[in-house]
């Protein structure tokens, strides 16, 4: 966001699918456990016997969803078949991989009770996410909900002065629908969906916006712009000086205010509300001082310079993209959101966070890849499906994964557990 | 940075391990191929086929590094094993590995030609690394340095008012030799280095700052903290209402303005200078276009509200981070930085990198798994040695490597290369 | 900026009433001493004395521009007359305004060489923004252009959830025209541009943009916006549980990301190219030195964590407001911009400046003060003209009058007199 | 902040001079009306007559404090008297003053009851400072509080290499006490109290940082840092290419994270809890209303990009410095702080404001001008005097008149009158 008004109108389309706002509050609203019971927890949390892996591989697979790669008893591949993935191959790092969960997500796409793969080698984080995930779950799942999506590629144009940069400027804005057929002859998923310029002294930068279908994009939105480029110097009125196909105003693998408040990838908010006796079972402490703290470490954020404010969204996210298949270097900007913690009047404890730059896919990149390919087959998000918008999904289900870490780390902080978590789990056993 | 003067006294201690100046600079200095010639390339850049892969390991083996898990060919870790590092173990997600390399460094801790892995699923990156490598070393090598270095954990205290919360502070910064002892005896690696007190209104930030050795240290430094602020509450003139153990200015986990001037992790810096040639044979442009790219693409990222201004060094520092056991949710923080690119007198091209978050370690964490520990060994950063600053070495490489991939990727766009290089690598091989 | 596509026609429309690019191009370009005379220079800089005074009023006054008040002859207004500027008045702030110039101007609004009076108490400031005023006329005057222009106010709406928060953002946008003609009820002048909806989790923020004529227009925002918001409260589709009339997201008196990137008041650009001769006689450096020197500088202001890079903007803004009766706090929203200097292939060096947030205004507030008036007069800017962009005219002036002040003052540090010329004017004279 | 160790030390010292932490408090706390009363309002506070004003006018000539020149009876100066403050005088601004209070300040060094002239030609402003100001008075109060205080200038420096430019770094730190006693020679009043080094591959950034005694300061540390830079070049081991006086890292006349987190001139502290039912009675809303105004606006200015986040500071701000000689184009850093509001658990408000870049002075610039000198003399804060911090206390009083405009506006919105006060206000008389 901010929404426009065009984008404004999708979002419409889009939202009333579900019909009505009774019908969409309806979607995503909190489902007790007595409406619809939570299937069992992953086995045995805190056994790290082979037995106890072997019990989590089977709750998956049966299921009917195989993991061998992910589980260790398929062949390697062939390297061939990594061509497109990376150069120069010489093996296979190898992450140790959790699963937590069941997660309650009440979305509109992701609409469930998920179990959730996350990739780390930092001890505590797994157990972490699991905690919020179910105490999350026991308030009745975290609503989530996916607005708008686009990604952006921002080539610039040098003119020898501000007169011609300016009319280039007003000139290229002009030319949106024109640019937008450049574009479709050139992906059959992608679209572009805005253009803004932005114009320092005699120097132009086109931010282009493409709706990218369930792939995260980069490369589409780079091959488009390239193509919208060329249609560019052949049908300016003002020829460029020089120009570049990217002049750092897209944000790609940077965290930057301006995606931050235009989304970059999918912005995505979750939200559930934790009754007052679930906080203080659960996490040891009140919603009192949950708020509190949510209060004084939102002003220490923001003091720090930080762009949005939260408290360890890289963890999740990193770990979840890692296991399927994400461009792990974008968590320097899908990390970027807000968290916040309020008393209601109740007396409960609400928690929503708002990840505006939440860029995922399920189809290219690193998605597939065979464990990749797997994780993404545990959370139901596998690849395309006409009719469904997968990667919102999956988005979707990386906010309410992102927000259960939330809860769970500030749950820790107010009571007191946060150093004895790590000192419990972060470390080999003793002797 | 900014160094203080204490910090500078360190500095200074450290810098003089190497004499004079003169012999810092001759360290640092680059070294062209004919004074000492550069080991061979990683062979068979461009084939994806098994016997490329293989022959790959034997350029790795044949030095005497063992590789059998990275390769593929030794058998799974049992589960118990990953106590530490994984709850709710599940598996192992895969994640292909590139070699690139030669890759030269003149660093005080990094001194020699490297190969170095990178694990990614995105296509083109390690090529693009590697380009960036070879085209340095032929220059005679990156010159790399690390300055200061520091983890932070930052609690927060409230207080009934602005009188107490100051009068705390200063009591609490007046503290800091206490403080350093307490932190002793909880580590014998780390160390009380700094501390600073931040206070709003009625409430204060302690932010310590510790060195952690080998380690990267958020856990070293969270155990050190909880201990001290023990002692704090135990003689603390003037109790606080309420206290947190960290209040988010730690900068754990996100990117912020005050990690980026303070250090979190390692200030390090790289630079090389391209000779002109190098430039137009290697990257099918010229310096001067170089140049005014990074001056419209440093003026982009300013304007874009980014913290620091450089490309895309999420980029190299996820794959290096992932495939060494780093925790890859930092890149977050570690992936901010500054490229500068400049027109010299003499028209060649200075090219320059400052990471001042770089935080790595060469034990603890991911770096006790095998994947991991044996792409550690092909940089001969393994572990932890006396008289050794491994994890500084560690970072002298990474610094190396971010700043190959920001000269590729300038060259790639000045010379109108960087979609095609993604049409190439991005996508697997067609029929 | 960035400008959308809505935005981008209502430029194209402007600029298209100066013909095509050529004749935009035409009347911005620089105009030679030769082709047409500067005016005389303020009379007697380097002479304090009641005679040099006396000759300053007649050179401002022969023009046919009386200045009674600002000269000290007239008599005190009475206070009934500060109604609606002041309340609880106990007396006039007496401000010592310096007059520099001529500065030549080539914009599309302000077009020609004007004497501009700036009020301070820093000495030093004007004689420094008067020589930067001379060198940029001597080479043909300063280009400016005013490109986007509005004012925002930005109400909050507090929502049960994401799902109705979402709804209702998506609900407002929609209304946009039927919001226009509400506002249409509250001012003549003003005029509803732009609507953005910004959702983080169940807040909403309504960013509304208005033209405001030739008004800063903060006032006139704000009536209409409470006028809109009466009109969303009657029928909206879904009642918030509370709501503000402004929360934070307008940019009003601050600097901010969101303005700087969205345009608050006015986005003006300015430049010149200064002759190599011009600037080794006027500034007694070099284009290399002073190229190298925005450089550095801009790095270092991007290091600092500043919004937009430039110099001290706000002393020439600051000075320029207060002489001209425009609201003096907004100089902390309005001097964030950016400035660029840079060697050009022929060896001069072009100077760019952009201010996207130059709120300013011709009519309101101030500007009906007395000696305000005589000197947004002095500048041939006073009120309002059918046919005319007053304001437009105001913010092309005060452009060029920063950017003159960004020459000198780089000029000065690069020839080493930056101290020096403090130490000469910033301190009364001996005895 | 954050305050380091050195600083620490300082603030103690400081802060003893009060005695205990009980008696620092006490110093600080809420006097009540039945303690002490509050002096006469503000006479005629809706009346615009010439009555009205000569009555205000007496009611400052009745303690003793005579204004003949803000009062407009006295003759106008002569321009010779203005070198040091203007060059190319033409005349002088002459811009609406109301006075506001009395406002109690329970300040470590300012300490009673004052009247606050408030320069500004913006309708509304003086009312809505008055109102806030009573308010808190009836509250017992603003307790306010200097801590740390220092002035920066930042030379930058070229070097070949990052080898030397971290030599440099280390080298110039080191000499601190060397470049304190250069500083001695140019200054009796300042003292240089800081330095700190930032290096950017071969660039060098040193930060001066300066105690200016009663001066803002801005000149002094500039002429001691020339000095100091005399003495790098004739002593450093390594020489730069080439040097600046200032890199833009010093934080003048411009808002930046660094400033907001180092102190740029004083950092002052300011609070008040306000009584439930003063909020109730005075601003017609509710402690609840105000809170979660204050969660909504703070989230909102955080996700805007700005620096630090508060409502309207820039306005008091600009309105004290201008009436008080101070420089107005400061209010560009000295606007950035933090407003913080919460409800307490008795169901009062808290109300905390901390400036961490209140740049004022009380000797030298404006101060000097007669307006200005007797609106220093209506606070009580004119000049300098052995074993009086007279910038000091005029920094409290200034927090404090800044808390008191937040106080007023945010309830002004939570009452939703935010609108009708400037309709009322901010407009000539009808007919």
């Amino acid at each position: 966001m901010p929404i426009s008004k065009d984008q404004a109108r999708e979002v419409v389309r889009r939202l009333s699918r579900w019909g009505s706002i009774e019908e969409l509050a309806k979607r995503l609203h909190a489902v007790s456990e007595q409406t619809r019971p939570l299937p069992p927890d992953v086995p045995h949390p805190s056994d790290w016997s082979a037995e106890a892996h072997a019990l989590r591989v089977r709750a998956v697979e049966t299921q009917g969803i195989e993991i061998p790669h992910l589980a260790g008893r398929a062949e390697p591949i062939p390297p061939a078949s990594l061509r497109g993935n990376i150069e120069q191959f010489v093996g296979m790092t190898q992450v140790p991989t959790g699963l937590i969960g069941p997660l309650r997500v009440n979305g509109v796409h992701a609409h469930g009770d998920y179990y959730v793969p996350l990739a780390t080698t930092e001890g505590a984080l797994v157990a972490s996410y699991h905690r919020g995930a179910r105490l999350a779950s026991m308030a009745g799942g975290i609503a989530a909900l996916v607005t708008t999506e686009q990604v952006q590629r921002a080539p610039g144009f040098v003119f020898t002065n501000i007169a011609e940069a300016s009319h280039f400027a007003a000139w290229a804005t002009d030319q949106f629908e024109r640019f937008r057929e450049v574009a479709g002859t050139r992906t059959k998923h992608g679209k572009l969906i805005d253009l803004l310029a932005h114009v320092e002294a005699n120097h132009v930068y086109l931010i282009f916006a493409f709706h990218t279908g369930d792939a995260a994009g980069q490369n589409m939105s780079t091959f488009c712009t390239a193509a919208i480029c060329e249609e560019i110097l052949a049908t300016t009125p003002v020829a460029p000086l020089s120009w570049y196909l990217e002049a750092n105003m897209s944000g790609d693998k940077k965290a930057t205010v301006l995606s931050f408040l235009h989304t970059r990838g999918r912005h995505v908010m979750a939200e559930v509300t934790l009754p007052r006796k679930l906080v203080q079972r659960g996490l040891h402490t009140t919603p009192e001082r949950m708020a509190e703290y949510w209060r004084m470490s939102f002003v220490g954020g923001a003091q720090s310079g930080s762009i949005g404010v939260s408290g360890h969204i890289a963890n999740g996210l990193a770990a979840l993209f890692l296991a399927c298949g994400q461009d792990v270097a974008c968590v320097s900007e899908a990390s970027v959101g807000v968290t916040r913690l309020e008393l209601t009047e109740a007396g409960d404890l609400y928690c929503g966070l708002t990840l505006p730059n939440l860029i995922v896919g399920t189809v290219g990149g690193g998605t597939r890849l065979p464990t990749q390919r797997e994780c993404l087959r545990i959370l139901h998000c596998e690849g395309s499906e006409p009719g469904k918008e997968m990667a919102a999904k999956f988005a979707e289900i990386g906010a309410a994964v992102a927000l259960a870490g939330e809860i769970s780390i500030v749950g820790a902080i107010c009571a007191g557990q946060f150093s004895r978590a790590h000192e419990n789990l972060g470390r080999p056993a003793g002797p």
